[in-house]
């Protein structure tokens, strides 16, 4: 490429990386608010967080726009080409992990008799590991750092760990208090919607790491579903 | 492009369109295995289909690697350059499609006391519905056929319907046989999964639609989530 066409292609990578900074960060700030607005039974706050999500929606089109328009005008190659299409998958999977959030949110109206179910009270630790995963998976991209990728991938056990151990509490208390029986079923797909966030940052990990190292880290198979309960 | 580079990129994107049929043609086949996997209690079966899905993995790596081939080579412009990115986003929707067929084929090992769950028994309509999306779409992506692109979209309403009736069944039974809590709990994810196998089959049809007429269908909103009970 000659010299302005590489500064145009810097600038334009520079703003795919920055629009998919803010959707990450739209992304975390949903997972947190979804489960603080069931914990508290705030359904407006659910409804805000259903509504936001149309802004990750719209910004994840951007990204795809802007990365056809680079590929078209810029036509990149090897390296190059590699960072625009990881921003694409990229930017997908971030889209995934807020319909994720939104779809907690969406479930927060429909928690009858919820100040009866204990394990509710476990949800909010599980999220924190579930949006520190996807912050840190943000910055290790941000920072093309492989070693806080990794981290992240590692990260991921324990989450399936936190979540087979919740169901097994949802299962109990279902058996226990039949009254209650939707609810804690709406809390059956909280916990895997947040292990299911889990598993697509730890994706992206892989992603950043091979994007790093031009190694990958495992073989790919898709999201990962390492969960014993299944 | 000149002459010979056309018939390249056609013979290319013929390649492309040839790789998502056998990946939708695997896709299919898996919803159908697993869920008869789980009728009949087949726990080879499962196992089986758990390890064809890594063929779906293998073909959708090979569908980015040749995307990305195609577009450093060709540098493909304008409708062709859509048509390489709708193969990339396609490819990675049946990856996903295949990924849920997978999951409810590791549901099949964690069914106890699976005869005494009536529900069961409507989870194989439940799942031709999902699979006849899966392969619609497909038809619909092979003829670039807009109108059945439309009837696949349509049909999710009926999917939706049905996850609803189910999911209220299968509570009524856990509140009534608390002793089978456990595997009936894994038939409401088996459900969920069905239901998301409609949503992405959905996400499909809009993009065949979009790229047959060149309009949205509607606004792209993620995978569409239109199921009540959430």
């Amino acid at each position: 490429m000659a010299e302005h066409t590489v500064k145009a292609f810097d600038s334009e990578i520079s703003q795919l990386r920055g629009l998919i900074a803010e959707m990450g960060g739209l992304a975390e700030v949903a997972i947190r608010d979804a489960v603080d607005a069931l914990a508290r039974h705030d359904e407006d706050k659910a409804k805000q967080i259903v509504a936001a999500d149309a802004r990750i929606d719209a910004l994840e089109a951007e990204v795809d726009r802007l990365a056809v328009r680079v590929i078209a005008l810029r036509a990149p190659m090897a390296d190059d080409l590699r960072d625009v299409i990881a921003a694409l998958k990229i930017s997908g999977v971030i889209e995934r992990i807020g319909d994720y959030a939104k779809n907690i949110a969406k479930r927060v109206g429909h928690m009858e008799g919820r100040a009866k179910i204990g394990p509710l009270t476990l949800v909010p630790a599980m999220a924190e590991i579930a949006q520190g995963m996807v912050r840190d998976v943000l910055n290790a991209y941000g920072a093309r750092d492989s070693l806080l990728a990794i981290e992240v991938i590692n990260r991921d056990e324990k989450l399936d760990n936190f979540y087979n151990s919740l169901f097994r509490n949802l299962v109990t208390h279902m058996m226990e208090n039949p009254a209650t029986i939707s609810s804690a079923a709406q809390l059956l797909f909280v916990a895997r919607n947040l292990e299911r966030i889990g598993d697509h940052a730890t994706n992206v990990a892989e992603m950043v790491y091979f994007a790093a190292t031009g190694q990958y880290f495992s073989e790919k198979d898709g999201p990962r579903d390492t969960s014993g309960v299944v």
